[in-house]
Formats: C-alpha cells, sequence, structure tokens
C-alpha cells in the first residue's frame, strides 16, 4: 500500500465557490496564451464554458478579470487585468504552501 | 464581500480516495457513541450506509476499523479498533495543522 495524501484549498464568499485551483488554472493559461480559445482548449473544456467560468468569478467578486484586446498584428486576444493577475498571484501564493506543508505535515504523521 | 478560505484533507491509495474529514467524522461518532447505528443518525446517513463506508474503508486498507462488541449489559454495540483508533488520530493530526495553516496563510496574503 501506498497511501498518499491530497489538498485541496478553495476560496468562498458567503457559501458560495468563487476561486479555486482549476480556476487558477484557467486564468494562468488565458495569460500565457493570449486567447481564452487557446486557454479552453488546453484544458479540455469548451470556448463558452471557459467564458462562463470567467464571467461568474468576475460577477461573484465585483472584479472584472480578462480584458478583450482588438486589432494588433496577433489579431487581437485576450489577458488578464491586473485585478485578475493578481488574484491568481495571491491564490498561488496561498495554495503552494498549503500543499507543501500537507506532504510535510503528512510524512511526519504518517511515518512508521 | 466576506471572501473565506476553505481547505480539505484526503488520503488516496492509487488514486482511490481511501479516507478523509467526513470518514473521519463516521469512525469518531462511532468510538463516542459505541454504537454504528447512532453513528449514522447522527450523521444524517443509514445505517447501511454507514456500515459501507466502514467496510471499503476496511478494504481498502486492509485492516479491521471496527469491532462488533456482543452482549454485556448495554446489549453489545460496536467499537474502533486499535489501528481504527490510530487512524483517526493520525488524521486528524495531519487535518487539524492543515486547516489552522490555511487560515493563517489566507489572511497574511489576502489582508489588504
Amino acid at each position: 500500500m501506498r497511501l498518499k495524501v491530497r489538498s485541496k484549498v478553495w476560496l468562498e464568499n458567503n457559501g458560495v465557490i468563487v476561486f479555486g485551483e482549476g480556476k487558477s488554472r484557467l486564468l494562468k493559461e488565458i495569460e500565457k496564451t493570449g486567447s481564452i480559445n487557446s486557454a479552453a482548449r488546453s484544458m479540455g473544456i469548451s470556448y463558452r464554458r471557459a467564458w462562463a467560468y470567467v464571467a461568474a468569478i468576475e460577477k461573484r467578486l465585483g472584479i472584472k478579470l480578462v480584458d478583450r484586446v482588438r486589432g494588433g498584428t496577433s489579431g487581437g486576444g485576450s489577458r488578464l487585468t491586473r485585478p485578475g493577475r493578481d488574484l491568481v498571484r495571491k491564490f498561488e501564493k496561498l495554495n503552494r504552501p498549503v500543499r507543501d506543508f500537507t506532504d510535510i505535515e503528512f510524512r511526519k504523521v504518517f511515518a512508521k
């Protein structure tokens, strides 16, 4: 038997899930690819669903996360707003240490 | 807006969920009440389902968690085996610090 530990962190507002690892990954992909379509593809979800996720977070947090960029040599695209980048940065700053801490505690407690 | 953080820890074996907070609560209730039936009731699940949970964890971990106690003045009941108590103790020893750590980190990162 190879017992492993898993952990998960998410944010809620009035009991409603607002943000978590999946949404953070989606925003990071949008920033990386400059395109909601490419981000959706790399996450294995439809463009429609990706947009719905972004819109839901924006509504729940009351901030704009993604900017539409029109024209230019690349023919436009999408990028995160500053509050969008802030949210991802803060979430990752919280998420990674929790995962590391969980792994360390698990090894301490469940070691023979 | 009142953003809150939530976290969850669970144990897996070969990608299969073996144990988490709900199962830990069930075992603690069995130990407290001395009865799977009472434990099930306090969790709002059926006796059948409670037994199925216990049996599934026992099978996945390959250890006996609950002992049937027959007869006696109380008319018998159920109690945790030593490995059962160990599992609960270890899980809680892991779970509580992770939750506390998550709360502390959240306040640090998401503070104004």
